[in-house]
């Protein structure tokens, strides 16, 4: 299933989109998408079984998706976990060694935005950056896991994400990443969130991600150093990971950072886009704080 | 006044300890003491005219609070920033030099747990530490301060936390310190909120921290490198806080990680307790997870 939140900002409403391309209204089932839903068996299957069959109305504006907001997929959002250097040419391409291990840095639930919002350059930024990323959201909880098996069966599904960065931020004020990581607006997430069952590999997903049409990512997730069952695996030896948390598993080659001077870092007016295979695209034009 | 929320984990009822030492239910005038009730100016005003009037039902069991676990003194916490190396007397000890900007590390709001919850050691941990801190609950939304006065307006009280750390986990294993910071139990929390007009100046707080009764901590809030208000105003460049957020403004001289080998990190069964000067006690015994 590809579930959705569409509506003004802190008023979205649970929708569906069905294999038709047709939003369907999914709050006279349930309250909205969280960590209620998608710990809740019962209620995930409700949702499928009314989808299945027909019993979703269609939402109203529903006709014309341009004219809905469609906010981040998910609400009530515990804690987001994040995955540094996470792939091999990323890694190389900022200098930095391959990781040995995860490396973990987290970003708060309250800079999630729909992926269509504007994303704003703080001020006294110079160096705002871009990450297209994999997003894993929790459904169940992952405390102290064996196994890859019993990670996987921990996601409840995925969407994009763009864990955007302020550089500057990040590593020259002081040393540790969240710095740059928390800025407002800086997380963009959405537009779906699809369902593990229509994920059947997380590691074989193209990636790319656009800046004013020049296309600067052009990775797909098999290039991982630690594949999602063994993030997932590994961070629950460091935290318990709850339903409704998400994972960002890091990104590929070609961010700002990573090119040579002088870096494209972003601008007010620059339009970022990004989408991964099967998940959805993203749309952020970039605005002043 | 002190804000507190008594019962068994996840069912807690917001209370109030008068200054006769009395515990008084404000459940029939607050539905929880979170960031809905900390922006509320009016409904703050209630609680507190209720108080003053003597209206306030006395707790069941509130002449026995040994019998009622106290839990976190706030729910739906937003984020928990917290400060590293924040005092001279730390930063020396630690080796490090004295920081020009206040680092910024996060612990996500699962962490927290009551001020006298068992705290769980991680499994394969070797170097869990204590910290007594000052914890700073935002009651208004801080965004690109210019002053102090702005700053210490964006307050609406203050706590007592302990920031547990797995050294190893935080600085051995990939480098960013979220990773030995957000083990499950590790930010008790509490016992009170006391309201910012009970705290006139936050830079005058003795804190102390023992363990198994051999005082490891003893030092004050006026050592902080970044003072409260200059941390809440620093802060607001880089983030949104908003009510219900915290901030954790770091430990003086004294932890296990600052000793003489053999350093004395935690072990089962060890008792840590801790206080700041009108803020309250804490006591943890540590189990294994």
């Amino acid at each position: 299933m590809k579930l959705l939140r569409v509506g003004t900002a802190g008023a979205e409403r649970p929708a569906l989109l069905d294999e038709h391309g047709t939003l369907r209204d999914l709050s006279g089932i349930v309250p909205d998408i969280d960590s209620g839903l998608l710990a809740d068996r019962a209620a995930c299957a409700r949702v499928r079984e009314a989808a299945a069959a027909g019993r979703l109305p269609e939402l109203a504006g529903g006709n014309d998706p341009g004219g809905l907001r469609t906010g981040p997929p998910l609400t009530g959002i515990g804690k987001i976990v994040c995955i540094g250097l996470n792939f091999h040419d990323h890694a190389e391409e900022t200098g930095a060694a391959i990781p040995e291990e995860p490396i973990v840095f987290m970003k708060a639930p309250d800079t999630v935005v729909g992926p269509e919002d504007p994303v704003l350059i703080p001020r006294g930024s110079t160096k705002t950056d871009w990450e297209v990323e994999l997003a894993v959201v929790l459904g169940r909880t992952a405390r102290y896991l064996d196994t890859h098996e019993e990670a996987l069966a921990c996601v409840a599904g995925y969407a994009v994400a763009n864990d955007v960065s302020e550089r500057a931020f990040q590593t020259e004020r002081g040393g540790q990443w969240d710095k740059g990581k928390n800025c407002e607006t800086f997380n963009p997430l959405g537009p779906w969130l699809v369902t593990a069952d229509e994920v059947p590999d997380p590691q074989a997903l193209a990636m790319r991600l656009w800046v004013n049409g020049e296309l600067r990512q052009d990775g797909t997730t098999a290039d991982q150093i630690f594949p999602v069952a063994e993030v997932v695996r590994y961070l629950s030896h460091f935290m318990t990971l709850r339903p409704g948390d998400v994972v960002s598993t890091g990104t590929p080659a070609g961010v700002a950072m990573g090119q040579p001077e002088p870096k494209p870092y972003l601008r007010e007016g620059d339009v970022v886009e990004l989408e991964i295979e099967g998940l959805g695209r993203q749309r952020q034009v970039m605005k002043s704080a």
